[in-house]
């Protein structure tokens, strides 16, 4: 059976553990158990009391499609509740193979300590000295630790923005092509792990354990019916693959819900310049790659390679999100700007949605001029330096507006809104006010029934059916981000009647134990209370479950649509 | 009758109303009614949602000795709680000669609107281009304003600081010596008034109408008794006379709870050279002023005027808190640095007790070394200039922590704590931790009976009616800071069985209307219960009434005495 590895960053102490009463989870349902149990909710956290949990979920390591996925939880310094990051890569595909569920970082050392590197093998750990790490891009870094340990090393890396636990700061985690591309992007928990002077952690390239299967057959036969789920949906199998996630660019902006000029407009003049279409046929001319997975076991491939002018290697991992972000919502309508703007976050290690919207606190304070692509980069290549405008910028949105006075500032629990505008895509909206996460859409993409007609139809511009698709969705989510599912098969599951009662059997055929599609449901709901009564305990109320002021006082074109929800109105999409 | 002027920032229109329902308030309980009826508790505190109320107390005007105080409220950008800041200065005594009870700041123009200076006359309001006023400090401001208006005009400015709404700044009210040297200095009124775009209010010096007496010849006597009463008592009439509040210095050192290195210690090895006792030596060997009054109509004379080695002016209004936090809290011994600290801070609009745990800040983040005084000054320079460096600590203690990534934060609310350990002095404690500001000593002052013994005797280590005793404090000060009385006023009433009767006749034979010392009572309570209403609308919880764990889990020397309330069991000392 799998363990967790703790590790007390402070004494270097560290105990492999059977999982105990933490038995039957995995990924986020683990992160947020431990988080919750173990994290008193109150403290301050980047202080010693937090713990920063890397999980991976529960078919991770099996040879299931598109279960590679890890979870990062901790109390968030960005929002001060409970978080969970949910990245690709190769960290939950290898860890398994040493025989672990997950990794707890607990305790910090002095602020004077140096950073170390984290080297986990089976039965082991090693402390290395980070020195000639630190303060280096993450590709760089990346680099210095492949030259160490193998081209194919496993990491997950802080880079310098989480090396001055800044609240957007990201856990970088390396992808199959050995790049440290995929980032647990939300709630800063680079800040978090940097705060304990964790520079990076090396997953030790001779664990080799096989992942045994209790019941092969039954996995098998499982697992060919959920590649089929997958390969069978046209989202899945086509448009995510063609165009990758900014397939949504067009479809978004259409539905006049891309949120424009720092949520002004729900339509962006450049839409087609940084669309999904284009970019794949610049990938194609310059001969990136399109169809590209983010970790092993991946059929959806939704990532790609992005080269610049010169075929030279720029980006990968280039999302919709990021491209709405640094695009859109900053009047940017240049690719390869935007390119290079994801290339820099991932260097840094930032979030790119939490630095797109500092990036507009920046141009309403006049600090850059809106649409300028290359003043943005030089503004974004300060984080992470010792000049005091990148520990600005670095920690946020409400942080660099408050720094500049700015009071147009798109928050839920202070985490920076997403690329959907909540006033038109209300289903959204209500995932933004009252996930425990603060503003993030992957916690229950209603933009599937709203606006793609994926999994039903619940118009987006009423307010009919939106708290119950919200909340079925958070669950269903939760569940996802539980057993280390892509969240993008939800698309396949939500229109194929058998989908889940295939994921119940890999489940069982993988732990030999019986598991239902209640089960999974259970999961889910049960991830979500553990969250929800970790930020009561933290002080959160109703109140906190809303969005700014301006989402009801301004109606966003081309619809002309508010927000008009009460936060007692969405309640009912908590479990 | 007094009325209200209401301003709106945006439009400049502006009206003279009847106190109408607010008859009877005044002060703080004038300020905070307005801001919990007028002002949405979950708006962004920069917003033109927020408003911002300038008040005179119910005896203002009045020549009853040490009524001349106002309050300052406004929806707090530090706390996002409400808040009353207290200052002296002569605005208060001015007010009610142009015929006002408050004036009320609403609405806010456009980001890149000018600043404008605001004349107040009896009829009517001038707005005028503020523009050589912009980005001066105070002093300098304020010299340009006497240039225009005369010598005795009387201001209230927003500094630098103010101007970028960074939520360490106060506004500036002008003495009785023509200084804008009084700081209603808590919870960012400063970035408010600023995000409004007013750079200083100037009050008509051609406003001279009478302030009538309802009953003449009962208010002479009533005032006669009432200056007695303070005369008669030590602290009022030596203690605080000689030494200013830094009395309290060597007192507090000699306790064990003068914090010393951000909290760390409850002595300063240097207290003696930074004591009341020394600098009232440093006075006289250097010609300055002790026994000096902040606001026309004092008779306690705690202020003092500060000069330099050469004898030329250098600061005022120098206390004791801020002797502490630019003192022992950062380990400087240099009463000299320390009183350019001050003025540096009354130059940009700086909250001297937020800016000395900032500085404590940095000190633990390494921006500058502990005790470094001449460095301290250079980094408050910063603050209001362009450099980033002074946005981020212009921002506060919450803010620069988190910039610096330092998890030892001395705050409650975000607001920074005063100069009095509250493991050792337990009542005050209980007042950082339930009154709707944040952090404050003076929302409830228990350091008079766990260390002055005065109004009573609670022992200060113990836990034993430190919650009563806040209580019971917190409503009185709520009711002093209503009447327009200087807080100190509270050392001789709570020694003296009749004072309370007096301060009832005042206002009785001032305002023709039955007065009780009940009234006083209720008017404190009902103060502090809007202000408390005003907080839960807010989302404030119990979670909210708690210092950082540090202080549980570390004792402090010399004393080694914990933090030990827990929340719940300060809730009775809410009203």
């Amino acid at each position: 059976m799998s363990k967790i590895l703790r590790i007390n960053t402070r004494t270097k102490e560290y105990s492999f553990e059977e999982l105990g009463k933490y038995a039957g989870l995995g990924g986020r349902a683990l992160t947020s158990r431990v988080v919750l149990n173990e994290v008193p909710a109150t403290c301050h956290a980047l202080s010693a009391a937090n713990k920063l949990v890397i999980a991976g979920g529960i078919l991770a390591g099996t040879t299931a499609a598109n279960s590679g996925r890890s979870s990062v939880g901790a109390k968030s310094p960005l929002t001060g509740g409970i978080k969970e990051s949910n990245v690709g890569g190769q960290f939950a595909h290898k860890l398994p193979r040493l025989g672990l569920q997950a990794i707890i970082f607990e305790d910090k050392p002095e602020a004077d300590a140096p950073f170390v590197t984290v080297v986990v093998k089976k039965d082991t750990v090693e402390f290395l000295d980070a020195a000639e790490l630190v303060g280096k891009g993450n590709y760089a870094a990346h680099d210095l630790l492949k030259a160490k340990f193998g081209e194919k090393v496993v990491t997950a890396i802080v880079g310098p923005a989480g090396e001055q636990s800044l609240m957007a700061s990201t856990i970088q985690f390396s992808d199959p092509d050995g790049r440290p591309s995929r980032s647990a992007g939300r709630g800063g928990m680079g800040a978090v792990l940097g705060s304990k002077k964790i520079k990076a952690v090396v997953l030790d390239p001779d664990g080799k354990d096989a992942v045994v299967m209790a019941d092969p057959e039954k996995f098998k036969v499982a697992r060919k019916r959920w590649v089929d789920i997958l390969m069978g949906h046209p989202v899945t199998s086509q448009g995510l693959p063609t165009y990758g996630t900014a397939i949504l660019v067009n479809i978004i902006n259409e539905a006049g819900a891309l949120p424009t000029k720092n949520f002004r407009s729900g339509r962006f003049d450049g839409a087609a310049k940084i669309s999904g279409e284009a970019m794949t046929e610049t990938i194609k001319a310059r001969k990136g790659q399109y169809k590209h997975g983010c970790h092993t076991g991946c059929v959806i491939q939704c990532s790609q390679v992005y080269n610049d002018k010169n075929g030279d290697f720029l980006t990968t991992g280039f999302e919709y999100e990021t491209i709405w972000g640094f695009g859109a919502n900053i009047l940017v309508d240049n690719l390869d700007d935007i390119a290079m703007m994801d290339r820099t976050c991932d260097e840094a290690g930032m979030d790119t949605i939490e630095m797109a919207n500092t990036i507009a606190m920046a141009m309403e304070a006049g600090v850059v001029a809106w649409g300028d692509g290359k003043g943005v980069i030089d503004l974004l290549r300060k984080v992470g330096t010792k000049d005091p405008l990148g520990r600005i910028l670095g920690n946020g949105t409400v942080f660099t507006a408050q720094a500049f006075g700015v009071d147009r500032v798109p928050v839920v629990k202070k985490q920076a809104l997403p690329a959907y505008d909540p006033r038109v895509v209300k289903g959204v909206g209500v995932t933004y006010c009252t996930t425990p996460m603060g503003a993030d859409h992957t916690a229950g993409y209603a933009v599937c029934q709203n606006v793609l007609k994926v999994g039903g139809d619940v118009p987006s511009h009423g307010k009919a059916g939106q708290v119950e698709v919200s909340k079925n969705l958070q669950v269903a989510t939760a569940a996802v981000d539980s057993l280390g599912l892509c969240l993008f098969v939800a698309f396949a599951v939500l229109d194929t009647p058998d989908a889940l009662g295939v994921v119940a059997d890999l489940v069982s055929s993988y732990t030999g134990k019986p598991y239902s599609v209640d089960d999974i449901v259970n999961l889910g709901a049960n991830c979500l209370k553990d969250e929800l009564a970790f930020n009561v305990a933290a002080g959160f109320t109703t109140k906190d479950d809303q969005l700014p002021d301006f989402f009801k006082n301004e109606k966003l074109p081309p619809h002309d649509l508010a927000w008009d929800f009460t936060a007692e109105e969405m309640q009912a999409s908590k479990v």
